[in-house]
């Protein structure tokens, strides 16, 4: 996979700093948290029915939007990327493969 | 950032294949895609409050729950992470960074 | 209270019945159950964000549009206002004063 | 229809002021407004999937819940339900049947 959510997050970055009339990211952060917070609760109902009503072309696209609100409202709150997934790293970790692995290997 | 939402995607994909009883991830599709997107939702609706409740450290665990909740619906749908963001590179693409980069090129 | 969930409903029905140009209702209804649910999810969003930032009279006014979307999407899966207080009136009556009536006729 | 929202909300009033031991209602307003927006936010989504999967004996069931849980966020607030009740009654009396009334007798 080359595009990644870091680089989306880069991205968003460098329009959130342009105005808001020529992007629609600093649009959005213009208009403060709460606002981008109902943008993101909105595509994540738009994913949900996607998701059940077994559209799976519609599901793919709404994913996307939730994936750059979901950014978009953490950068309105100035929460980093990054503590998001080290958070996801940790959990990960704790219960999952490397736990595995370190079983393996002790054992 | 050395973790990625492709990283948790792998993840996923070996914990989907453990039986329900030793992988909550393996539990959450084996209930199908509706359980899968209710969880995603309730998910979402805590990101939203912890953003509008200015909790930031709760926002960064509720966004890492929506990023895990919603890897679990495209599985239980079978969509690509990679059709995703392949959805995403189109979008920035198009109207961003690539086409800064072009006109800077042919200036 | 003069005006009841009752009456709303027994308003959609005359406007569900009118043409999409004429009715926000029928333009609703027209576009099926999902893009009904989808008004309906966002709406719910913000009566969620209003609560949690603060914002009473944004909440009565997101609250009505909670209960005006929630009996658009009963309507347009055909389930009745009716069935829904018949489980609540079950619901309560279980728990709550019936039994606490009972107890005190009993006492 | 002889159980209504104003039943409903009443009912609450006498539950909310129970110990949280005793009531479920009382437990989640000893929570606090952000707690029971959340449990609104997953009933809303739940009645969303039950909607789009057609799964109408859910719905009622979930369209139940999503009254229940408004009403207690409003109650968690101190909205009172009367409030959203002249809200939807303003809206309707605009552009629907007072409207079409007054066109009636105007004609």
């Amino acid at each position: 996979m080359s595009f990644t959510l870091g680089d989306l997050d880069a991205i968003l970055a460098e329009r959130g700093a342009a105005s808001p009339e020529e992007s629609y990211t600093a649009k959005l952060l213009s208009r403060g948290p709460n606002h981008c917070a109902k943008k993101f609760g909105e595509e994540a109902a738009e994913a949900v029915i996607a998701a059940v009503a077994e559209d799976d072309k519609a599901l793919a696209g709404e994913a996307a939007d939730v994936l750059y609100h979901l950014l978009v409202v953490l950068r309105a709150r100035g929460v980093p990327l990054s503590d998001v997934m080290a958070v996801l790293e940790g959990r990960t970790g704790q219960s999952g493969l490397a736990e595995k692995a370190a079983r393996r290997t002790s054992g």
